[in-house]
């Protein structure tokens, strides 16, 4: 079905706020990554529930495909338009609408960013747990992917700080789920439903969200230690120790030298095989207490080194390189960026799973990630392979690497998503019965299969 | 459909797991409180998922309607089989499968006590933190109502400590979903679907726990005041204040009398209006320091005492008398107890409404409950009542209260489900576009209705 621009112009008022066919930009038609490009006939800017409805019922009522996006900077093609029709974008829904103090919650539209979340709650003392490494990121799409982040260890994921939301289903019907009470055992929980459908199943409009009290001080710790393995073993022993640590991320020493060529800072002991950094935050009493306690812990567990990070300035130079990884490697050649999550238990046989790989295939594969999760992050690097061989390759590769993940019973990702670049290994990992109850769910809610259709988990026709 | 002992003999081996009609024992076809009973044509007590799996089978392929049920502790009339057919005991079910110390993590069948879970950990130096009142309660009923208890301010609720669960489905199918690792955004979480479906959707099989490392000591701490409303708008402060008090409860004066005179312990401060019960966990010095941090805040917001529990003997004497209030309340009279959860700012107006409709209806109701999170318990009392007048009082009072929370934001259930008895109050005050998603996906996934049909938010035909 053609897409009328006469009936978009009913639904969205201003004119600037929508645009057709060729004047579409064609960052709307990829993701972050820009690899692949789609095409649609409209790109819609919607600035309210009431727009986003409207499209949604006249794409529905049409049969027109919808393509949902925030910020733009899915990893894994969620936001690539791949059968025409209309890309619905909330960016221009940015705003805090509520905050209420005595619950805890702060109410936003989807399309704000979750760096601009942090600085306004944490400019009134207040905390927003989930820190993602894309801070220009929306909050709608945090909720979409259900990203995680660097503080997951203790505090969770964007799911633990998702007290509501309002949706729009793909037939126009506006859906209020969840709400400001804690607690909820009544009927099924469609807010931990639509949490992580990555825009298959509705349009997220308004999201209320959980926060706590700032915690008064944060202190980081280096902890370098002579091999890999040796350090990630470690990480078990520290998270049965009750020491809580916020974050506790482990890079290869080669990944570092790559980070600190990239952003000029040095890391200490380069003697060393491989880091875990570490962060805490609460009263400083506590945190002091904790960092002790983990000292002996690590010492007594290989670590060559303890090196508590007692400067703010120190701190963010140590984090900036962790934080650089992925344009370090961006910088040198284009990547395809994995998150593959495996039981803790299994965070160091994976990653040495992925060097043996990286030997074998002679194809670049640079891991870090959230060893307090066994959340691993690789880059797989293409270098100067031209674009057949690179598919091909790459194709090969990560389907070893994700059946390997799923053997230790892990799966395809732990924050980005599946959206259509994991998705055959997603597809091909899952269980049919489970594949069949998810299309169930989406054909039942979205029968014309309006909303990002053949994305994630989506198989079959209509 | 009738029930063909034969085809049920022929799945279940042993002839003492295999009760039929006027054989059951009356307390199968009812709740754990007994008011209303049901009908049954079979008692089955599976011991196997591969059980499970052919009774549901074989009852979905004759349309016959199943009535799952663990250990029967439920409260609101989930357990009571309403259309015949089969109930389906896994309370046999009740071995640990597994402990992983690596990814903290137990694995345990559904009819698993409680109580008995939290000593197996609790023994080798681990803790579930999931408290919810009645510890003889099953974890698969835990998961099916998503229950809470007196941790969840701290900890939250069963749902935060579900890492993956067997399920299956009412045409026989068994399905996993989730699994060891902490991070997923891979797919639909049908697992989060599952969590609190009250056996509409599925019947659990196998529960994946996380668990946590053990906390190093526990103090609670007993803070009387004047009066409820400055008790209650004190634990804002409190939460506020990066405190992190494991449980916070409340108590009027006149409830906890009920409680000294059945319990036979008496509380200190008999003048109080009110008292905040409150809890703390964690590290030695960080417990300490946190106690001193709310004396503080209390005696600035009201409060008339603190009193420091640090024997344990005292410690649970004070307790003693919270967990006996719903039997001190059911020693005199039938009782329908309700477990309404509001935003934790009108917990206080909430419980002030209470007081009013018990004085103008002239209708005993007896609140406490979780006053960090808003879950405020009630006992509305029958006492001397005939049964017209009782169920008709009762109703009309509860539609107010229900009506008033919702008006605030709240919800029907914070963790006992909604079942039969709160259904009306749950239909009337839920949108009817979110039942109608609800209903949508149980049909989807149950076309039969075969399972727990017409409880918590299912309408309407199969």
């Amino acid at each position: 079905m053609e897409v009328s621009k006469q009936a978009l112009q009913n639904i969205i008022s201003d004119e600037d706020r929508l645009l057709f066919a060729e004047n579409i930009p064609a960052e709307y038609l990829s993701d972050a990554l820009g690899r692949r490009t789609g095409t649609a006939d409209a790109l819609v800017f919607a600035r309210s529930t009431e727009e986003v409805s409207g499209v949604l019922r006249y794409a529905n009522e049409n049969a027109i495909p919808v393509t949902p996006r925030g910020a733009g900077t899915n990893l894994v093609g969620s936001t690539i338009p791949l059968f025409g029709g209309i890309i619905l974008d909330v960016s221009h829904m940015n705003r805090v609408l509520e905050l209420d103090r005595d619950t805890m919650t702060v109410t936003v539209e989807p399309g704000m960013l979750l760096k601009d979340l942090q600085a306004y709650v944490e400019e009134r003392g207040l905390f927003y747990p989930p820190d993602p490494g894309e801070k220009a990121s929306s909050i709608g799409g945090n909720i979409s992917t259900n990203a995680g982040g660097m503080r997951a260890v203790k505090y969770g994921v964007t799911r633990d700080y998702v007290r509501g939301l309002e949706v729009v289903l793909a037939d126009g019907t506006v859906l209020k789920v969840g709400g400001k009470q804690v607690k909820d055992a009544s009927g099924l929980s469609l807010k931990h439903l639509l949490i992580g459908s990555e825009g298959t199943l509705a349009v997220i409009t308004k999201c209320l969200l959980r926060l706590l009290p700032k915690p008064e001080t944060t202190v980081s710790v280096l902890v370098p230690f002579a091999d890999l393995g040796t350090g990630i073993r470690s990480v078990l022993t520290i998270l049965q120790a009750n020491a809580n640590p916020t974050a506790v991320e482990f890079m290869e020493r080669k990944v570092v030298a790559l980070g600190e060529s990239f952003s000029g800072v040095q890391y200490p002991r380069p003697d060393a095989g491989s880091y875990i950094l570490l962060t805490f935050d609460g009263h400083e009493s506590e945190v002091n207490a904790n960092i002790e306690r983990v000292r002996r812990l690590a010492l007594d567990n290989g670590a060559i080194d303890y090196i508590v990070l007692r400067s703010a300035e120190q701190a963010a130079d140590i984090w900036k390189v962790r934080g650089a990884l992925v344009m370090a490697v961006e910088a040198v050649s284009e990547q395809e960026p994995v998150d593959i999550v495996v039981p803790i238990s299994h965070t160091a046989d994976f990653v040495r799973y992925i060097n043996e790989l990286e030997a074998s295939s002679g194809m670049r594969m640079i891991a870090f990630g959230h060893a307090g999760d066994g959340n691993v992050h690789l880059c797989v690097v293409r270098d100067g392979r031209d674009q057949q061989t690179w598919e091909r390759e790459l194709h090969d590769n990560m389907e070893q690497a994700y059946a390997k993940a799923y053997s230790y019973g892990g799966v395809a990702s732990g924050e980005h998503g599946i959206g259509i670049s994991k998705r055959p290994y997603f597809l091909r990992e899952t269980a049919e019965d489970n594949l069949a109850v998810m299309n169930t769910i989406k054909t039942a809610l979205d029968p014309k299969h309006t909303l990002n259709d053949q994305k994630s988990y989506i198989v079959g026709g209509k």
